[in-house]
């Protein structure tokens, strides 16, 4: 009797802290952590050693994330500024140019202080309102602020161009830096900018620095691409902005603000809902491991990890088959960036079998029965994990 | 407290023992050799196993060379010709044509001896001296003598072609071959060999035998490639003039001779010079390794290996970061030969991490925390250990 197994009958997870790599070493804020959950995966799963845009090369949150889901970051990556956008809720249309912004303090023409004082949000938020309105040459520029200082630019009408440079110099003490890039464009921004800095005259936020222009085009929707109906539990703008991008559902979870701060059981009830409601792929995002990375804080870092395996992991077990934890590039906390080592990767489910691995750890990945392999190879896995990949040929 | 490491302060060093790669086995020369230093730096660094061109596939010494400094050899190799004449000293032009020769022994048309009697330099000297000067049809053909029976040739002129074959039949009791390809070169080449034989009348080094051609055209420099200032610290000429193709510098080593008498105290005085100099990134090349593999003198490898160990890695270790030792191909001593094996590849270094191997050798390399990789993933590997890799994405 032939029996067939396909579908788990389950979702899968893919379950990313972000910048959870770290130097393989006994150091690792992996390796050092108290996480009884994930390593009780990690005996029953199999590691691997993920190199997500190719060996040695340093992502992006962006990018790194556009080609774990399987999306050519050549030909599909709209820079960070529509993903922005589309992640504090713009809708955006075919051929707007969108951008991220800073409220930023101006003094006789010098930056000199890029956030202006980190001003609160609902400030900004009333700051904002004053640059609403704003239409120049038919062009419709759309302003929205999100937290502190932060917020994003849209541009919106005929013949716009993404040809256009930063004017945030990244730096004080200097003038924000001349538009270069298509004419039309710099005479545009020029105008706006004018329009803005006269609107804020006064406010101790007097202007705003723009960066990472990119041009919105729609491309094939996550679900066409691999037949996987798919929601994305996140609390970062830009990951909700990335799954918008790629067609996911976003919804708005209480408590999941992409910080330290935020609710991990209320993010792992959403993600069992979704997989309950039948979505087929549940993406969860994990911001703080990254940020305290960034800050260097390894200790940081570790508590993150001990709540994922309290919080998340041992809640959400039964409701997903396959699990895969990683992260979307590594953050060292002894270096404080983003670097190109290889990021640990950990699989479980009914279809994905095991290694001799114990822990889930830099080093004990290296060993793992999954090998060295790249971010674009990670959806064709877990779709053969979920027993739902087509044969190819007869 | 934001920390952020960026570049390791240090010049990278990519050591380089020629054909160090053998069948993985506990005989081989790297698991036999006494050498504390490079073991050192294995039980705190990484291994993996690097396969320079693809699995299986055997690299020459240039070829191989070229993909591990990031370059592509289906467009920017430009034959063995150009390269050797570069490492003895001819300053190329863009659409001069190179070729390796040799001085051999003619007898009533047939060559009785490919290197005539390998004879010595000063004597080959002298009968390069007779060569000079010879113009053909406006085609310059610049001579130049090297070691024994060695050396390049040069044809500088309008419309030339790479595509002619060689001279050279690599056998005895044979008339040269006669020359195949482009008409013109072919009865340019008639002419010039018609020549030399005229003027070589009665030595006992009565012909050359050329092979090799290639045609000479300037690559973008590994400096503007990869943002890294670079020298070679070389004996031998192919080394020496794969590195002035990339635009390399390559000062003369007193006592680096490209062999097994080769002075490696010289060569590491050499790389720490570089590196105190402010250069980024130090090419250190060892010949004999590959020369004792060639002979299948397993000791003599051995030997050499213990002699960089006690003479170069000690010395040079305190003035590098990260250090990278590996080979450009395999030489198994059992088989006398170039041969497609993996490589045996170790880095070590602040921004590199660690594996759970306690030596350098290829039983260790297989179960190494990089795993297996191919040769053009080396420069963004060490880029990223230097902490000089850019951000793709944001």
């Amino acid at each position: 009797m032939k029996k067939m197994v396909e579908w788990t009958g389950k979702a899968a997870l893919l379950l990313i802290m972000d910048g959870l790599g770290e130097l393989p070493s006994t150091s690792s804020a992996l390796y050092k952590a108290k996480k009884p959950h994930i390593d009780a995966l990690a005996r029953d799963g199999i590691q691997g050693v993920m190199h997500v845009l190719g060996r040695g090369l340093v992502p992006g949150s962006d990018t790194a994330h556009l080609t774990l889901f399987g999306y050519n970051i050549k030909t599909e990556y709209p820079d960070r500024g529509p993903l922005e956008a589309l992640g504090v809720g713009i809708k955006l249309k075919k051929g707007d140019v969108a951008f991220r912004t800073n409220f930023a303090t101006l003094k006789a023409g010098k930056i000199v202080d890029r956030r202006a004082g980190r001003i609160p949000t609902s400030e900004a938020r009333k700051l904002a309102k004053l640059l609403q309105g704003i239409t120049i040459d038919g062009v419709e520029f759309i302003f929205h602020s999100t937290v502190e200082h932060r917020g994003a630019l849209v541009m919106r009408g005929k013949g716009l161009s993404p040809d256009i440079s930063d004017s945030d110099p990244h730096d004080v003490g200097v003038p924000p830096k001349p538009f270069k890039g298509n004419k039309r464009m710099v005479k545009l921004l020029n105008a706006y900018i004018k329009e803005v800095n006269k609107r804020l005259r006064g406010k101790r936020a007097n202007t705003i620095l723009i960066r990472g222009a990119g041009m919105y085009k729609p491309i094939q929707s996550f679900e066409e691409k691999h037949r996987l109906s798919a929601e994305a539990v996140a609390g970062g703008a830009l990951y909700k902005g990335v799954a918008r991008y790629l067609g996911m559902e976003t919804p708005d979870i209480k408590g999941a603000t992409g910080d330290a701060h935020s609710d991990y059981s209320a993010k792992a009830r959403a993600a069992i809902k979704a997989a309950k409601a039948g979505k087929k792929f549940v993406f969860l995002h994990v911001k703080a491991t990254d940020s305290f990375s960034h800050d260097g804080n390894c200790k940081g870092k570790r508590s993150i990890v001990e709540r994922v395996d309290r919080e998340i992991v041992k809640a959400v077990k039964p409701y997903f088959d396959p699990i895969v934890i990683t992260g979307d590039h590594a953050t060292p906390c002894s270096l404080g960036r983003h670097t190109g080592h290889g990021v640990p990767f950990l699989a479980y489910g009914s279809q994905v079998g095991r290694d001799n691995q114990k822990k889930f750890a830099e080093l004990y990945s290296h060993n793992g029965g999954l090998g060295h392999f790249y971010g674009k190879e990670v959806m064709p896995q877990i779709i053969n994990w979920m027993g739902l990949a087509h044969k190819i040929g007869e």
